[in-house]
């Protein structure tokens, strides 16, 4: 066993998660070998800049080119360019960063290679529309998506039949140079596709297929947009296209992998790593009622893993929010877990996003432990009201148990942890 | 890999677990060796005329008794008399009943043995209210214990402190004789003192325990249930008491046991078991989110076991009724777990109450298949629509997808099981 204490073993287990999904570290292990040509970084999202900064620093000849991230995102830079732009609604500096981006990779050549740096917020922060539509237009489709019930595969071929970028078109645009795509995974199994929208990914999807969404789901859309989609012209390139001969995506950084990282610290001090999956979902509080009855369960029988084990988990539950409170999905989560566990020995938590930022406060998480509920009540603070409120940054940061990382500058979603002693 | 399909093998699989929770089955090893003196059988519980049939059909010498459960749960049995009583309201056969086993442990000398079969239920087949009491005053305490907010183990403390029968007193008035107490567990975490509130078993809590309850949820009490409090007279017999020296509380089913047989079931075809739990609790739905998380993370990353595997889970979902439509827990379960899935292929799944009866249904639950929502769609079903109206029976009826075992007069809850090949 570990000779850390439970809280200090939790705060470093969440870090190793975090710092398997740092682009200071994720990427030198996936840079190519350097061309006979021109190197050009072209990226998008919101660990866009910061991914520059890495190739940069690790990058052994000539490099250029330009990124787009979120404003607050920007990391300092040498010879790449950092554009900032507007999440999670597109505005004027999302189409004119999309542009910059084609433009810095056309007219290249076969000796050249294009470093492509994918992370989550990209479809976003790089918006162009298809010729002869405008990004209002994609705007109220996208409302109307929304609205629908479209399942979020079915968005997405929608979209990328109404851009100039997303759906394997900067990849295109890049051809007969050598593109490979450095990807930080922020989505449910990890489809490259699917990653902001898939700049340099072949796409199975076609206009036919677009416009029968658009009648199912009786979509009201712009004309221009209707026009664009009926026409048909110029299809998004398909798997198979000998351009992606050339194309190689690479995931550099997932939530899966950043689970496993921490699994490995979990072994390392004697404790079973029970990994749970990468993309749980339901309502947070919900998820942390079963994952007590888990926990109950390795303490009482043994079960899934005899104690001491962790029972890792990662992806993003949901928040209905009822109350005024101030909370966030991981808060939420471990305030309903403390009330679950009641005070049940030997039963430590931590919970957190792997960005930095849990909900829209400047903390990452918190920590909860068998004394959690019995301090609370000292300080007058009532946990069930607070939960029922959505108010459980104010719970833990009473108690002086919050998680602050500062923001990381990456996104692997959440990451869950139960320590069972 | 078993050579049986999906379906038989999760219906072999239930019928496993029920099969392990089975007093025709449960009982025999756990019958003690037969006294120099009488044999006196007692019993409670919904399970308590079947464990009486096991008894008679195994003992070796002669016996007698008499038995309490609820309507429609009687077995025939030639020796031992089999009463019938209210549930889950108790009612006068409920005082009747309790008095009858009172006097049948009556006068017994130290060389007698009682064999007591308690099952779930128990508490309100049989209630014998304190002297001074009556049944109107046990049934007004517990509407104000329902409404309080009190925990189980708090409400129980005041019963007990109300009951001539609860909290040990049946094997008070018993002694000198042996008692042997074989028990069927319906609770989370298989506490002999609280299933059926423990006639047999010591009784932690005290009258002081009780007022102080009375005061911190300000409940309105009868006049005659404050007096008998305050008066604290004939306290329920305590752990260290040399009575219990003489007494033994046996479990010969529980949830986990019936999870076990499953999982044994499962590993001798070729298959990997994962026990997640015998007391999961949470929204049905919502455990179904969780669960189809962690089925699909078995698919992707072979965590927390490789396919193929079965995740085996127990204990009691909730379901909040918010339509109109005729369901359970466990085909709420089933119902969210294929809206969860979306049909991915190689996840099969069970799930059903042990006792026959899902919900008010005379069926124990449902499976779902990878085809379940699309042959749904051919028949006109709207999945979605229908767990929103709480109506999955009638969505796994149409379907022919019903799992349905008739009554089993035993109960150890529910059981689930997900097949990931």
């Amino acid at each position: 066993m570990t000779d850390l204490e439970p809280k200090a073993f939790l705060r470093a287990l969440f870090d190793q998660a975090v710092c398997a999904a740092d682009p200071l570290f994720a990427v030198p292990p996936f840079l190519p070998e350097p061309p006979k040509g021109r190197t050009v970084v072209v990226g998008l999202g919101k660990a866009a800049a910061v991914m520059a900064q890495a190739v940069e620093r690790n990058w052994p000849g000539p490099i250029e080119g330009v990124v787009v991230t979120r404003d607050g995102h920007e990391a300092p830079t040498e010879r790449i360019e950092v554009l900032s732009s507007s999440h999670p609604v597109p505005d004027e500096r999302s189409e004119a960063g999309a542009r910059r981006l084609m433009q810095a990779v056309a007219g290249l050549g076969p000796d050249d290679l294009v470093i492509c740096l994918v992370s989550g917020g990209g479809s976003a922060l790089c918006a162009l529309p298809a010729p002869g539509l405008t990004l209002a237009d994609k705007i109220a489709v996208n409302k109307a998506l929304l609205r629908s019930g479209a399942s979020i595969d079915e968005m997405n071929c929608v979209r990328k039949h109404l851009s100039g970028f997303k759906g394997g078109r900067l990849a295109q645009a890049a051809a007969p140079a050598k593109v490979v795509s450095l990807m930080i995974s922020d989505v449910p199994g990890d489809d490259p596709a699917v990653i902001a929208s898939g700049p340099t990914v072949p796409d199975p999807t076609s206009y036919a297929d677009a416009l029968a969404l658009v009648r199912r789901y009786r979509l009201e859309l712009p004309d221009a947009v209707r026009r664009h989609l009926e026409a048909g012209r110029d299809e998004t390139p398909k798997p198979g296209d000998p351009l992606f001969d050339r194309v190689e995506n690479r995931l550099i950084a997932a939530p899966q992998r950043s689970l496993e990282r921490a699994a490995a610290f979990v072994r390392s001090h004697g404790i079973h790593p029970v990994l749970l999956g990468d993309a749980l979902e339901g309502e947070s509080r919900q998820v942390a009622t079963v994952m007590a009855g888990i926990a109950r369960s390795v303490r009482r029988h043994g079960h899934p893993a005899p104690a001491p084990c962790v029972l890792l988990s990662g992806g993003e539950t949901t928040v209905t929010v009822r109350g005024g409170g101030r909370g966030g999905r991981n808060v939420e989560f471990l305030l309903g877990l403390a009330v679950a566990l009641q005070g049940e020995p030997g039963i430590h938590a931590i919970a957190g996003d792997t960005d930095g930022i849990d909900g829209a406060e400047e903390v990452a998480g918190a920590i909860v432990a068998p004394d959690t509920l019995e301090r609370a009540q000292k300080l007058g603070l009532d946990p069930r009201a607070m939960l029922e409120e959505n108010d459980a940054h104010p719970f833990f940061a009473r108690l002086g148990d919050q998680v602050v990382t500062g923001p990381t500058l990456t996104n692997v979603n959440d990451v869950r942890a139960v320590l069972i002693l």
